[in-house]
């Protein structure tokens, strides 16, 4: 007899968490002697709690394909990180009791860090409670910081945006700066570690050179060294172009936007650390500047989605519903690079002890020396994660995307009093 | 004898601004019996100014031609409003002088309203002066804001670029809804006229409903009604989309940007219309809120630029040039629209003193009436121009963009003295 799936999407969403999905619901819809529905969580794990169960076979093969080309979180997420054990033993029971009334038998949990954690204990509290749960995590975050994979989908396609974003923005810029706009700041996601900073570093190169400085997290802010930098910048090649992340720090280890900056008379700033970067410069060297913050416009841009962070979301999502099939549990789907040029990578199983409350940060070496800028080895990791273009479907010039119908099943438990 | 040509990029640059310049220098190429070369101005009518004339004859063909794919002014655009030709007479006879000594008889100014009045002046003074120049304005702006022409090349890519950024966004938000950001702002350019906040109004379709507010430069900021509304918006359907003109203004006609909004301890707050918007919703309603910002990233997405508003851009270019051979001076090349389904247009061509100084502002029908919308009349305008997609050629995962040589030709006169 088949058991049912659970699926849920958690955290920030991505431009092809979608995709993930669409992996896990295609690939057990081929298995049906073994896996009969898959129901996913409405706005992720607290769809469990609530025993809000959307039941994903009412949804038609095409619309879940259509999955693949449709950014957001179908089913809806959640910024909701279980309790310890301990703590809240009672969420775990809850759980395992819905499941157990909906006989779900794989748990898919479609995140990051926070989610690795759950889905580690959903396996340990569901093994100690003797009930039957194959727990597999498919990996997500534009962070890209997840311990154990060599890469994370959805970091892929924001770094493809933000480098397309700061190469035309500084096409933009060049054209202007003879007696208009000279320097231009863009503030990008990636509050602890510098992936997407440094993914702004691809916009230069060779056929497109951009007079650039990247302020990462990593890097506390030096005033005197960058307003030098941008300075020589503007004089010798007639502008800049500026990346910061939106988690700078300044030298006491406080993040530039909490403790501003201070105009010239003294004054605390308020703003992003974007924002803050851009005045100041004017402040200083006298130039125009110019703004922007891409925001969710980053996470969310599946039209210029990158080919190989399209295909490995689907491949994670299907491999782990191939890993609970074969019995795993407690592990998460990884990528793992097997060379760089050409590219090749395989998917992997890593146990989740290994990758929960960690962070892979962004390598040192990856860092120029001056920490304005990325080495060649950065260049050598992140090419290939921004390359191809994933298909879309336009209509009416705009790119169409999927609404599923999101219909609920019938609750069979009483309301959980958390 | 051919008679050489001069073109210059004026005003902020566009997406598409370059596929102008390869309408005119493709057109003009093809016409070696009447036209000699092509000089560009470096950094616009300053290039002219200066006598910095850029040969375009020393760019290949490929590299013409992958100016249609390229964003931002290739040859250098400038803010730089010509006097008045009593004021500042000589401006005016320099410019003759320098087209004089390099036998130049055809003048093609790329730009919007202040273009049109310099191109017009240009007319004047050079027939004044019995100087046989044929003055040719291609239009150009993102603010769409040109009296005498239907449309305006670089508007369709802006329009599509922000339709498509809060259609994905809105999928985002919508995920996130439940138990974190209800709440998603986008500012946008367009500081007298609303056409680009319009534009937004497009991301909203049947198959993609979005509860989304629009806050036009053209209708006074009325934050009770605002605020009433985004609260119903968030209740009944969960969350809340804003797209906010930068040249937003409260009642008394002042820019939100430069008045700013009180907080709760009513202190002033500074910021972009956008930025103060998003603040006061979640001051005032509690939401947790997302806001972005996109700047120069808008005008210069030409990865998702509209393949009508390319092809447009190219063909106001090329017939410039075929009326300029004709004889035709103090015209612009007009965009006209001849019917809405199936979309067709024609060029045309307007005096300029139909153009100049003057602005084409968003009809009042195509606000709804509670002015947080558009009607089915600016769908209807708008659908053509944000239709197909245009050729891009990528390279490594990134969009491909020319950079040309620009080189200048020798100086005859001695330097101006402004």
């Amino acid at each position: 007899m088949p058991a049912n799936a659970f699926y849920a999407q958690s955290g920030g969403v991505t431009a092809v968490i979608n995709a993930s999905a669409a992996g896990v619901i295609e690939t057990a819809r081929r298995h049906p002697a073994k896996i009969g529905k898959v129901f996913a969580g409405r706005d992720g794990i607290i769809g469990a709690l609530n025993e809000d169960l959307i039941d994903t076979s009412r949804e038609s093969a095409s619309a879940i394909r259509a999955l693949i080309r449709t950014p957001g979180g179908a089913f809806g997420s959640c910024r909701y990180k279980l309790k310890g054990i301990d703590e809240h033993r009672a969420q775990y029971t809850r759980l395992v009791d819905v499941f157990r009334a909906h006989d779900i038998r794989y748990f898919f949990y479609n995140g990051g860090n926070d989610s690795a954690d759950t889905c580690l204990k959903m396996a340990q509290v569901s093994s100690a409670m003797g009930y039957p749960l194959s727990c597999v995590q498919v990996p997500k975050t534009i962070d890209n910081d997840l311990a154990g994979t060599d890469n994370c989908p959805g970091f892929g396609s924001v770094a493809k945006y933000v480098a397309t974003s700061m190469r035309e923005a500084a096409f933009d810029v060049a054209s202007m700066a003879s007696n208009s706009t000279r320097v231009f700041v863009f503030e990008v996601m990636g509050r602890h570690a510098g992936w997407i900073t440094a993914a702004i570093g691809m916009a230069d190169d060779e056929d497109h050179p951009i007079p650039l400085v990247l302020l990462f997290p990593e890097v506390p802010f030096d005033e005197a060294r960058f307003i030098a930098r941008v300075d020589h910048l503007v004089k010798t090649r007639g502008y800049c172009c500026i990346g910061v992340s939106e988690g700078l720090r300044d030298a006491g280890g406080k993040f530039l936007s909490e403790s501003g900056l201070r105009d010239s008379f003294g004054n605390a700033q308020l703003g992003g650390a974007g924002e803050l970067i851009a005045r100041r410069v004017s402040d200083r060297l006298g130039h125009k500047h110019h703004f922007a913050l891409a925001d969710y416009l980053q996470r969310a841009a599946r039209h210029i989605a990158s080919k190989t962070d399209v295909e490995q979301a689907y491949a994670v999502g299907r491999a782990a519903v191939q890993a609970a099939l074969r019995g795993a549990s407690g592990v998460m789907i990884s990528i793992e690079r097997i060379s760089d040029r050409p590219y090749r990578w395989k998917l992997g199983e890593v146990p989740l002890a290994r990758v929960a409350n960690r962070e892979h940060m962004l390598p040192r070496g990856f860092i120029s020396r001056d920490g304005f800028g990325i080495t060649a080895r950065a260049r050598t990791y992140l090419q290939p994660l921004i390359r191809g273009e994933a298909g879309l479907k336009f209509s009416n010039g705009l790119p169409a995307y999927v609404r599923l119908k999101n219909i609920s099943i019938k609750k069979k438990l009483a309301p959980f009093e958390a």
